[in-house]
């Protein structure tokens, strides 16, 4: 790719459809995002409705910056996205029943080829591409939303696997006897606890066995998010900072395994629940390093993404939209 | 490769390194082993004369053979071999204290190029070429010896990590709070309880807790081997059937886990603890179902080696010195 500010360079559309909301990305060649615009992803009355606001959504944002004629492909990154398929197959983040013909929903409004791939994936090649993994040939990505996805890249290759579904991290089960059951209909997966959800209810099970006072009594208790836990424990209080310390300790107890399986040189995180930064990072790398075969010990750096959350997955989302075009 | 049975047509000298054993093959560029021998890896006084026994071994087949003028490369199968280096690093299952020159300690012997490789790299190498994986681009090799190696194959490609340490899978922990203490100072890894060791282990733990008679009651326990228990259970003896049961279990549980990272069409199964056959892969295929994500239920083919186990690693040995031969 080369710069091209030219006004009738092509242009992509990159697409991040999350639990919770989809934020959407003009792409540029050069990988600048020219326009940008977000749709709720629940409160539809059915996904062809959410496929209706998307296309009215980024019309308008087309329109209004005199962009749409110049858009020539279409990425997605979305959770159990098979791009052999073109479905989402499975996925339990979402408010749809599964499988969902998104290529073809896609297709139909915008009239342009669409290519999806797995979110995770999607911000992997992105972060690979223009954030925290430039030039690491050996890394682990993890996304901490809504749910908790993974990427792999290996050799310098974003595994894919037989059906695409290569890197579905936040489903390996750390803690089988728990009681957390996530949405697959197992427990104990590694998202149960280290996604945002995953961070409230650590915080409630506290609250509820800790006699400790915490800033945190004073919310409702359905109002608790991950991100007011991570501010209470930025302002140092106990409890919060003991949440996201347990949450750190699973999750580098879990990539002390992973590490085994493609010997990486660094884990990338991303998402909501990494921008606790080393509220999480600092007891992780820890668990890391008791917990990690002396092989893989001081020799895996835990980064968090130098890019803003949202951007990581519309770039890498861009990177598929661009190879469809170039294809 | 094409096939090529000249009198002078090149060979490769292709040697597994094992924790009990150190069989070698002189390999054609078909594939072909065609004089073969075989030293113990225990018992030398140092890995130096270890290497000169070795050296002596092979001198012997080959002149035997009338063979030696031929060799044009050698590639060995290690534990813990580290490609970049040409070392083996830490390795847990040696009589040797690591790193160990491998690589320089055979040029010196042999005054031949020498390539080393992970013993289970080479032995999913020589599958993927020559054994039950051909054709598949999507598996993960699990060798079931001494110690319990892996080799993942993703999208075609043997996957190798920052520095050649991809696949340890023998050292998962699958079960923390265990009393079975791995080699590598931690417990609970994948290989105290599926290696053949392992299942020695559990062997010795039924025999204990069990009330039930059992054939293994009349062997004193030091020679109780893995191979005499799958040979007990293969007359229909009930407890050491349950001994692979139990092996086959844990297995499976594990591979259901591994699944997530790679989305693989299916794990090969190699080495001695694989030859009890459906004894193991029968409780480990149920394990896997039940155990898996949704997303690989009813997908991954549970198989075993279709080649003789010191073969496939022979084999693989000899694809990396071809590679060496092809630079």
């Amino acid at each position: 790719m080369t710069a091209n500010t030219d006004i009738d360079s092509p242009l992509v559309l990159a697409i991040d459809l999350g639990g919770t909301n989809t934020p959407f990305g003009i792409v540029n060649e050069s990988g600048e995002i020219v326009a940008r615009g977000s749709i709720p992803t629940t409160g539809h009355a059915s996904v062809e409705a959410w496929a209706d606001e998307l296309h009215r959504a980024v019309t308008e944002t087309t329109l209004a910056a005199h962009l749409t004629h110049r858009l020539c492909a279409i990425g997605v990154g979305a959770p159990c996205a098979n791009c052999n398929t073109g479905c989402i197959e499975a996925a339990t983040d979402l408010p749809w029943s599964s499988p969902i013909p998104l290529e073809a929903l896609l297709k139909e409004r915008f009239d342009l080829p669409v290519a999806i791939t797995n979110d995770a994936n999607a911000a992997a090649a992105g972060e690979m591409i223009y954030g925290a993994a430039r030039g690491i040939r050996n890394f682990i990505m993890l996304t901490l939303g809504t749910g908790v996805g993974g990427g792999v890249v290996c050799d310098g290759h974003l595994l894919s696997g037989s059906r695409g579904f290569a890197g579905e991290l936040g489903h390996i089960v750390v803690r089988p006897h728990s009681d957390r059951r996530c949405g697959c209909g197992r427990t104990g997966c590694l998202q149960t606890f280290c996604s945002a959800k995953g961070v409230v209810t650590t915080a409630l099970d506290m609250l509820d066995s800790d006699p400790r006072d915490s800033e945190l009594r004073r919310v409702p208790r359905q109002e608790i998010t991950a991100r007011l836990v991570s501010e209470a424990a930025q302002r140092e209080d106990a409890l919060a900072r003991d949440v996201y310390r347990f949450t750190g300790e699973i999750l580098g107890e879990a990539c002390a395994g992973f590490a085994a399986f493609t010997d990486p040189e660094a884990i990338v995180l991303f998402g909501g629940v990494a921008r606790a930064g080393s509220l999480i990072t600092t007891p992780m790398r820890a668990a890391f390093e008791k917990h990690a075969l002396h092989l893989y010990r001081d020799r895996v750096g835990i980064l968090t993404s130098q890019l803003d959350g949202a951007d990581t997955a519309i770039l890498g989302a861009s990177a598929i939209a661009w190879q469809l075009r170039d294809k």
